[in-house]
């Protein structure tokens, strides 16, 4: 009886660690930019990788290696470093890297991106990597942990323990973090103006607040998750940043609720996916305001047409795909570079109501393992 | 009744174009690499690229740009690419290629993958790397379209009309040009040993061959399609450039049958897909005899310790993976870099049977278009 009052404690009123770590992120997310970012100056300091500040500003190209969650991190980064620093970027599964004789030499900066930090195959990723003379920046949530030990240099997610199976506090705190290293580089590069950067940096600061704001839709996503909880299969589609934002909602309905969910850029729905569409298929669109809203909402329409049900992530106010999705859910109006920081939420609100519905373990979902210490 | 005659003499017999399509790969590939290989001399000639051997030597960066499953012949090439030449290669959804202010420069060669050389998104990714000044070589299979025209240089396909919606012989073409891409460019680069280029296009020669034996198994494929008719959802794993054949192999059961089949790097399963394996979910797994085949043995017992139900494509004579999955379907021993080749053929059997014993419209599936010239 004791040992249940402890872990509802824990719990702090939360039926689930999962649900309580979706509730920390307004704060999770502060805490991985504090001391880090001073939006009245436009600067971004990461005093991690700040004595290879040289180097980033002559690199050729970054290699990231993540595994799960942390590789859809990685592919937003890729996004954002490109778009911002304008360094080619490769995201690679560390399984994959790790097998395949890659091209890697000491003019290379290889991102290793792990929760725990104990991962197996990002390990071995890195072991690789550094023997072939690159510099290797580790970005993990547990201090002390092997993969901060084996880096040149890196920068702490501090999202805090994450207890649930299933990352929420960790990926969107990692996804800060890949903020902040696009933000530095382009200000060490000079791609960026300065008042971009105050522009960016002031938003960023106000982040956690709109986090805030998503997470006041749980009551609605609740309702919508009532009506999808005995789907057999899901689709999550994006473009742009969008698109890691739906593998990793995806990626979070298989781990919790058991249900055959996949994420596909929204434009190659048509070399394929398009034939699963009937009224049995439910399809998550990421259909925010941004550059490529117009072209999602043709898609919307195309599986609107086959008769599949749509949920759509929408920017605060939209009116446009609210007339044709079943249902909605606003998130606050961001720059485009913010996306996947705000469009996280809802879907791991969506995947903890389903699977609760379902009567899964949600904390602790069958076959896995919080930390993949083994290959 | 005159048309019928002539659908059925166009068929050649077969009952549906797809299968003919299927059945043509030993000639449709050695009509590829007809004139390009000469594998007594250790020599690779592809005369539509030959101008820019010398640009070949020195480059550090190649970008694949391609849809659906062009998109998978593109990972294939990323593994051969990289393996033998040692260049470092990017493959890019050419519909989120074209709207992410792509870092490309003159110094960069772009390959532009497509069957019909008129998909709208491919064409696009092709303008806007010409205006970066980039050097572009087209893979496409029908002569004189549009992608051949907008290209610097390039390689034909040759595997003639294909007339079944969802690609077969084009894909094992395209997997080909790109075989011989890799190794002309490992040739000019002096990445190859001469005696390990002879080795290999002696090997590529009898690819036909191999082929042809493939496709002997197509009696017991058929009878493994019976039992997984039902199936609502499958998955497909493979690592290194099995990885790539896995996605295709899952994309062309989700364009013919309609069932929800997912393709994914096996290593990856424990970060997540795992926890969909029961008894319900069967896996089909890329096992042959290869670098990675102890892996995916201990990933065969990850699913098997879950129920789930697994066929296996195994190397001839492979006893151990005989022993653990419930089917399995031998394809000839060769090398490494052929496995894509002949992999793919007993996955397109698969879909093809499963579809078919589903009742569904095998080469004109719902949603789907030939070509996808619009966005």
């Amino acid at each position: 009886e004791l040992e249940l009052k402890l872990e509802m404690l824990e719990k702090g009123g939360f039926d689930h660690f999962m649900l309580k770590e979706i509730y920390e992120q307004p704060r999770s997310i502060k805490d991985c930019m504090r001391g880090r970012i001073y939006p009245e100056k436009g600067l971004v300091q990461l005093g991690g990788i700040k004595e290879f500040a040289e180097k980033l500003k002559n690199i050729d190209r970054i290699v990231i290696v993540a595994c799960g969650t942390s590789w859809h991190a990685g592919l937003v980064g890729e996004y954002l470093i490109e778009e911002y620093a304008r360094i080619p970027v490769e995201v690679e599964y560390a399984s994959e890297f790790r097998y395949r004789n890659p091209i890697i030499s000491e003019k290379d900066i290889v991102i290793a991106v792990s929760q725990s930090g104990e991962t197996a195959d990002t390990m071995a990723a890195i072991e690789l990597a550094k023997e072939k003379g690159a510099t290797i920046f580790g970005i993990c949530n547990v201090v002390g942990a092997s993969i901060p030990r084996l880096s040149h240099a890196g920068v702490y997610t501090h999202a805090g323990p994450e207890i649930g199976v299933a990352s929420t506090k960790a990926f969107t705190a990692q996804v800060t973090v890949l903020t902040l290293m696009a933000l530095y580089m382009a200000q060490q590069r000079g791609t960026i103006t300065q008042s971009k950067l105050i522009h960016l940096l002031t938003e960023l600061d106000n982040i956690p607040t709109m986090v805030e704001r998503c997470l006041l839709s749980n009551d609605s996503i609740k309702e919508i998750s009532a009506k999808f909880k005995d789907a057999r299969n899901f689709l999550f589609l994006g473009r742009g940043s969008g698109f890691p934002v739906a593998l990793e909602g995806a990626l979070k309905l298989k781990e919790i609720s058991y249900i055959h969910a996949e994420g596909y850029p929204a434009a190659e729905m048509k070399h394929g996916p398009i034939a699963l569409i009937d009224e049995e298929m439910p399809v998550v669109f990421i259909a925010t305001k941004n550059s490529s809203y117009e072209k999602v909402i043709s898609n919307i329409q195309e599986v609107k047409a086959r008769k599949g049900k749509v949920i759509a992530i929408v920017t605060e106010g939209d009116t446009v795909v609210k007339n044709m999705a079943d249902f909605v859910i606003e998130i606050p109006d961001a720059d485009e570079i913010f996306l996947p920081l705000l469009a996280t939420i809802p879907l791991q609100l969506l995947s903890y109501h389903i699977a609760v519905m379902r009567g899964c373990n949600v904390d602790q979902p069958r076959n896995l393992a919080k930390s993949v210490t083994v290959e």
